[in-house]
């Protein structure tokens, strides 16, 4: 296994280079964190890391968990490392000090969830589901479900999760079942089914809290009935005793990759006694859990950034040792080359390059979005681009995520079919991150059907003033001025794109509006990512204006141009393609009747 | 698992709608094989298919081979599988009659193999491997050889394999170094180790045959010193005795997907006991094995389309049956409805369409220039029109089939990641193809370096007149023409740009020549779909034209123009940027030193 699955070295760059019109406006947005305490958080995270996560990386995928006497046992690595975890700081590092927190910047939480992620998806998502429940316990939750729930939560000893999904209602949550009857206040008996609840049961803890979606009896049909409760597997009783809950686990289903998490089904109130405590007020379930669900749309993005990049690691190692073939100019009796040589091995490495890079800087960017509204609530305009954002930042990884550790796979040829590596096994994590935590086609109806229309499209037009910023302060830098000139211009092509699609909908109806919006998605990603690579391009210029005294410190600024210079030539390009599909008259997809698909 | 793995319907509407000038010119491109003849072939492969191999597609992934006592075990339906195979005359199908052959028609062969590899992948490579081992056999080897192997081989009971790859020596093919050491005549000792020999090794059969590529003792370096070698793992000696041939296997590779399939390493001559046999000529072992490798590698996309089309067909189930969500237009209390009513849903299934049907038809296309160059071997056009199409028809539909198979498994959702449906394992073995039979880039440097430059580029002025020829066809149907323009225009836009590389060839040298061939390829695929789909097209309109009585007929063929539009909306525009790519000065992939890439 590679030993590097990450580089520090561009995490720091990418935290650090931050653009744009807020960046200077609040140059506090890492708080009080000088760039010393950075390094020495950024260290410790990816001390344990390496030394926890990344050892058990290829055995939980091959000893995935099981169901055994209604308990899932999952590997035996997952206690200890929760519990450091919790010891350390780690789970309650972003609540306030009061719960023993360090009210860490979403930035800085942002980058250990990275370090995390490539180092072991599957064990990574345990404390991050964990931390979730704990922030809608705190935001919402009595002082009383505070006290008892959150300290053995923040110390690593009982695991969080999002129970959400059940059989009939996934994507379309409005549909959701489970029922809650009154019992008194603030208990209900809770009564239903739910599915693909990531780490809805697994020995690793003492106990499982479930924050889980359900309807009161008598409640609105539709997202307007649905109430937040908290559903713990076993309820802790005076002097600390724990009785069962009537929560069945119904099975662990068996996944193509991310097989180190648990992944359950669940069934309450068999017995008719299973206990939830309602979080906040009743009906307002859905909107609570947005919020949770709107920072897991962030990890799932970094997620799967941590994984591309870690794949792309494997694959650079490989390409550098591994020898086959010469460079077409010399002799056929020559030594054969380490295959980084070959030209389409590198663009192999870039396209990896292009995709991981630049989406780590699309969340960090949105982390800083969020740390500025954070900080200073009266910074509305931070919180619209982070809203606007979060469905790309959760969607262009996922997707171009897939292709990325394909990509990786390639460059080992056959060895990347076989475990020999374990890059196939970063392909197979990687592919769930289109789906869980809202599909893409859901993304997509986010993006155009609420985030580009709210506020009459306010959010776009502070985009655009923000990519034009950047833009500008580029032009200063030689030979960034022509990606800046196509960076202006493939916003204007998104503004008409946006404004015809909007003119589509005011003939045509909803229906014709949403019908494309996931390529509308992919294209506004790209033009996105662009940004972000302006963005570094231009720091790392800066840096070389101001002369780097180290020859590696040098190559790595210089790469990051070539980089730019890729993701321009080969990646941004594929925007006009897009937008001549979404310029279609004819479409396609409201067209064919559904008679048609038979053959 | 879905009961509908493959189209009987679309795969005849495919076979039987080839156009361009050859189609017309040579009606007799199926022999003597009448309609009625080839419904009986496909029907009875149809039965095999259903019956024998896709009752243990599931079974064969997740008992995947072992190596036990140096013998490889795999799932117990192989061995009745291949005794089927032989005795009903599929392995010997494609042979003259004199071995018990029918002298099948490639055009057909590769309809069975189409519809072998949508049953079941990994059991279709098993015969298909015999027959290519054999075929090499029949071409080059001598009567003695012929008379002992091929009747065991075409029975089923002895497996034939393709032996080249090497620990060093994998897409770099002439730095083999197996050796060859003259024992008497036409007998050698091997020595040496492969790796990556599918099928290398296992106890569905009595006895495995490799066709082996070593280099004699004081061959000339590189690729004209290889030569071909007939090994078997036991040597039959007089009186049917088999006596072991010091052929061992190292080991058994564990792979992402294709896991039905042992792929194997191999150790010749631990006891300098190891009998080689040639084949042919001295050293002119690569030209031979290039004969086979061509058929393999229409086989390999044939593969990747069966596998796409297999999941196209669960997929559609699951979104025809999975109630979830509302059309946008209708009130939110209303019942949930099957998701093939969504837009998105419609677009994903026109996508797996629109690249395995496509795929498919190339195929078939390239079986038709086969079939005529063979029944009339004056007919040399042919032959360079499917040597020109062999790297597209292998990497197509491999490289598309990743992203098809993956928008199956999105079709499913949360389900789909799960191993509950097969979708996922589609997933898996669609992995290999861009990698096995030489890689995409492999391919990408075949088609530009030598196809596309051969006789003066002669075989892209032919392919240039058959898609016109197409096209001109297609503007006779109303509604086509627009399509047809389109695919003029993209026709000489890949001429351009063809023109514009070649001229940087001679500026810049071959590296600058071919450091973007995988992008050609790219561009260079898409467009000969598109000119697959209007032929289509054409088809489907003549007969909508003609009338049609059936109602499901009429629906199949209004679909059929339905994809063809969608193709030409979503898929042929990405040529564009692709030729923005190709057409950029900078030249990044040979740019960027390696020394960049440390970070």
């Amino acid at each position: 296994m590679t030993e590097k699955f990450m580089s520090m070295k561009n995490l720091k760059f990418t935290l650090h280079s931050r653009k744009g019109k807020y960046s200077s406006k609040t140059p506090g947005f890492l708080k009080d964190h000088t760039p010393k305490t950075i390094d020495m958080i950024l260290k410790a995270a990816f001390d344990l890391g390496k030394k926890v996560m990344h050892p058990m990386f290829e055995e939980m995928d091959r000893f995935p968990p099981v169901l055994e006497n209604g308990r899932v046992h999952v590997h035996e690595g997952v206690r200890p490392m929760l519990e450091t975890l919790g010891k350390d700081g780690w789970i309650s590092a972003g609540l306030p000090e009061k719960w023993g927190g360090e009210d860490m910047p979403a930035s800085l939480m942002h980058c250990i969830y990275f370090i995390f992620a490539a180092a072991n998806y599957s064990a990574s998502t345990f404390s991050g589901l964990t931390m979730g429940a704990a922030n809608l316990i705190l935001s919402f939750g009595t002082k009383e479900l505070q006290d008892v729930y959150l300290p053995p939560m923040l110390a690593g000893k009982w695991q969080g999760t999002m129970a959400l999904t059940e059989p009939e209602a996934g994507s379309s949550l409005g549909d959701l079942s489970c029922e809650a009857m009154p019992v008194e206040k603030e208990q209900y008996k809770i009564c239903g089914e739910k599915i693909f609840i990531s780490a809805g049961d697994h020995d690793g803890v003492d106990n499982i809290i479930h924050l889980m979606l359900a309807r009161i009896t008598g409640a609105p049909e539709g997202v307007k009935g649905i109430s937040l409760f908290l559903v713990p597997k076993f309820r802790p009783e005076s002097r600390g005793s724990l009785v069962e809950n009537d929560v069945t686990v119904t099975q662990v289903f068996h996944k193509l990759g991310y097989k180190g998490a648990p992944i359950t089904g669940l069934r309450m109130g068999e017995n008719d006694n299973c206990i939830g405590y309602l979080v906040g007020e009743e009906n307002k379930g859905l909107a609570y859990m947005f919020q949770m669900m709107n920072g897991a749309r962030l990890e799932v993005g970094m997620g799967a950034t941590g994984i591309a990049t870690t794949a792309y690691h494997s694959s650079l190692e490989y390409c550098r040792t591994r020898h086959q073939g010469r460079k077409i100019a010399e002799p056929k009796n020559s030594e054969q080359v380490a295959i980084i040589q070959h030209p389409d091995v590198k663009r192999m490495l870039l396209f990896q390059r292009a995709v991981s890079e630049g989406a780590l800087a699309l969340i960090l960017q949105c982390g800083m979005y969020e740390d500025i509204f954070t900080t200073d609530p009266s910074q509305t305009d931070c919180h619209l681009l982070l809203e606007l954002l979060t469905p790309i930042a959760k969607t262009y990884p996922s997707e171009m995520g897939i292709l990325s550790t394909s990509t990786a796979i390639q460059c080992f040829g056959g060895y990347g079919y076989c475990d020999d590596f374990p890059v196939e096994q970063h392909f197979r994590d990687m592919r769930v991150h289109t789906i869980h935590e809202g599909t893409t086609g859901i993304q997509a109806m986010d993006l155009l059907g609420r985030k580009v229309v709210a506020q009459n499209g306010r959010a776009l037009m502070l985009l655009k003033e923000e990519i034009l910023q950047t833009a500008g302060e580029a032009r200063h830098s030689a030979g960034l001025d022509d990606m800046a000139d196509q960076l202006v211009s493939y916003v204007a092509l998104l503004e008409q794109v946006t404004m015809k699609i909007a003119a589509m909908g005011k003939n045509k109806g909803m229906d014709a509006y949403l019908a494309n919006a996931t390529l509308y998605l992919e294209m506004f990603g790209i033009i996105v990512i662009a940004w972000q690579w302006l963005s570094m391009a231009h720091a790392a210029a800066t840096k070389l204006e101001q002369g780097v005294p180290k020859k590696t410190d040098q190559l790595f600024y210089e790469g990051k141009i070539h980089v730019a210079t890729y993701f321009y030539s080969h990646e941004l390009v594929r925007v006009n393609s897009i937008s001549m599909t979404l310029g279609c008259e004819t479409m396609v997809t409201l067209a064919i009747p559904e008679a048609c698909f038979t053959d």
